[in-house]
């Protein structure tokens, strides 16, 4: 069994850096808080006996040695970014977790046959930079590189140009790892473990998504001297193509979501009515058709929603994932480690997208998932107990060392 | 008459200062460019032998010297601040239009017996700190210096150390000037006089005014893994409130407009759902009772919508004005100029708020206005001819002159 409060302390160190408002953390990708995060954990890495790989991507590999030269490493971890109200654990219980797990071996002298890898991937959260997930994206060959260089945050800066500038633009090339399996354990960030009072899930599937960027265009003019018919109101296509969002998510349940998070307004004046509002259109569900059914409605009304008010659509997809279904051996590993530890235990499907989703398409994958409370995340107030993190990483490591051969 | 080449220059040479992305303006009150602008006026007043006084709230005040000692003056002008994204002509002709006919005074060696002071009010636009008209305001005792010393813009920085912080804190008391008439020439900012073929608009009312701040607010959390029957949307409550607004301007038909131009989202990511949106609602009409009856149903059945989808709402005034009608007395000063002069004219009412609405109620007050390209204003792309510059300020020219007393 791992060390809980070794464990509970070094998540507590890693929140320190790039605190938020409300308890919980802003420390987004690339930014200056995101390099002082990566330092303490290659600081850790060394510690426990471990060598730092980085690749071009940024993504952190710590490999701790196996006994047969020739088999391929099992991997475990997750991201340390995280949102701009993000919460401590989102992520990061991924990491730490997986880096608890090699300290506890090395407490218990455990030897494996394949050489362990604990690995921190950039840019999961993909706020700044859409779309999420990106690095590991590049790894899997679902992005290229250069693609994912050009990605600009909100301010205009080049994911390229910030990577380079925090000092982490590594000489690995990535992809060219091989893995023998990958394990990462994740909060649910939803409210099911913990309504069915479950310490831990085992994920079969994830939730698909697609990434819609909208443009609605009308006429910046004034709020008093324009008439009412005389008016392009682009605020209005926003309120409309909302709605449209959240009837097409509410008519595919059970297990669809669809919002709208991030929303600019030009040039957002009290006495201007907007004329041009930029969104991105958040869609998911576990089941592809139905995903692609879901966008196919939202494409072919939401331009007509907007022209009949007298404004201009365009939209463009930022993000997409098809729904992952993971590696049965691997699953069956968790699951079998949570029974062997007592941990009570269901499947579920993920709600958010996670590196793992990705790398599942080049190796063997599974993921574990913990509670947490009122299923809330993406919030500076995510909570998790003690218990149910360490329940959690003592099946991930359960599942590795099964999966590394002991 | 005026020299219409010699305004023209004057309005190019002024829109040269912060300069906007499309060729409009970006000079903001309190910023830098504020300050140039002003400078640039100081100089040209000097120039045209005028003496320059500054109050405590940066109103400029340039006098050209009447031949009676106890005449109070004739005031005319407007002012030289302008919105994030707006237009060369708004407020500016009005302020270089004053001084063009002070010119053409002291070109013809014109007497008067009342003194003439052209001004230029600060923080007319109310963008940056709300409430519009807000210097006007505090000279004609709507609201306390200390107010509008409190304002804030979108940092946090407060109206009274940015007054500070670009040096145009004058040392006369704000409010002190007693006024014979004034006199504001503005672009109209719609579109009827140049759809009734019209030079000259002879204002006899405007429209009142409330701008309602919303706080919407819901429950941040990962718009992927929180099913729909648990979020709490804030920008669904935006979206409800948006067509509310437009349905309460169509049905108050005609002459009643309404709309939302400033959105704030928090926490703006694209995969958390968004938890607080505020927001300023926009409504006016000429009609006091209907304005009233406008924002009572507003303030009723915006928190029941808010309320239905789950989400708290929240709203208070921060600007406000009633219905102004101008004096009988400048306004057939205004008539009879326009008639003289042989432009065609009509009878308007201004469908943005002026300070001349607020200086109506402490002097007897008119305002003059002139076409604009399609109606429109608040966006760079906003344009007028030189002919329609000229016509706005022979008029002006002449309504003060019989008012000052040749
Ligand atoms: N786990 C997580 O929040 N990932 C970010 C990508 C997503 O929005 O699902
Ligand atoms: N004229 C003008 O745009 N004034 C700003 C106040 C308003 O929004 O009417």
């Amino acid at each position: 069994r791992i060390d809980p409060a070794r464990l509970w302390d070094s998540l507590m160190e890693m929140a320190k850096i790039g605190p938020g408002i409300a308890g919980g953390n802003n420390r987004q990708t690339l930014t200056d808080a995101d390099s002082e995060g990566r330092h303490l954990f290659k600081r850790w890495c060394e510690a426990a006996g471990m060598t730092m790989g980085v690749d071009t991507m940024g993504n952190m590999f710590a490999t701790r040695a196996g006994e047969d030269p020739d088999a391929l490493p099992v991997y475990m971890g997750s991201h340390l970014d995280t949102q701009p109200t993000g919460g401590k654990y989102d992520g990061v219980l991924g990491v730490l977790g997986a880096l608890e797990a090699v300290r506890t071996m090395n407490d218990l002298g455990i030897k494996t046959r394949h050489p362990i890898v604990v690995v921190n991937w950039t840019n999961e959260e993909g706020t700044r930079f859409a779309p999420a997930m990106l690095a590991s994206g590049v790894f899997a060959g679902k992005h290229t590189q250069d693609f994912a260089y050009d990605r600009e945050d909100h301010d205009g800066k080049k994911f390229g140009d910030e990577l380079k500038r925090i000092g982490w633009v590594g000489d690995e090339k990535v992809g060219d790892r091989k893995m023998h399996a990958l394990f990462e354990l994740h909060i649910e960030q939803g409210p099911i473990l913990e309504a069915e009072h479950k310490d831990i899930g085992v994920v079969t599937h994830g939730q698909g998504l697609r990434w819609i960027e909208c443009t609605v265009t009308g006429k910046e003019s004034h709020t008093g001297s324009t008439p009412m018919h005389m008016r392009k109101n682009a605020g209005r296509g926003l309120a409309l193509v909302t709605e449209l969002v959240h009837e097409i998510a509410m008519k595919n349940q059970p297990n669809a979501v669809g919002a709208i998070g991030h929303i600019d307004v030009y040039p957002n004046s009290r006495n201007i009515i907007p004329g041009k509002v930029v969104f991105t259109v958040d869609m998911r569900t576990h089941i592809l058709d139905k995903l692609n059914a879901m966008v196919a409605e939202f494409m072919e009304r939401a331009p007509k929603l907007c022209v009949d008010i007298g404004v201009e659509f365009e939209c463009k997809i930022v993000g997409q994932f098809d729904p992952p279904a993971f590696n049965e051996t691997c699953v069956k590993a968790v699951r079998s480690a949570a029974e062997r530890l007592g941990y009570s235990h269901m499947d579920i499907v993920s709600g958010a997208g996670h590196d793992a989703c990705w790398i599942n398409d080049v190796a063997p994958t599974a993921m574990i998932m913990c509670p947490c409370v009122d299923g809330l995340s993406h919030n500076e107030a995510e909570e998790i107990s003690p218990e149910w993190a360490a329940a959690g990483t003592d099946v991930l490591l359960h599942a590795v060392l099964e999966t590394a051969e002991v």
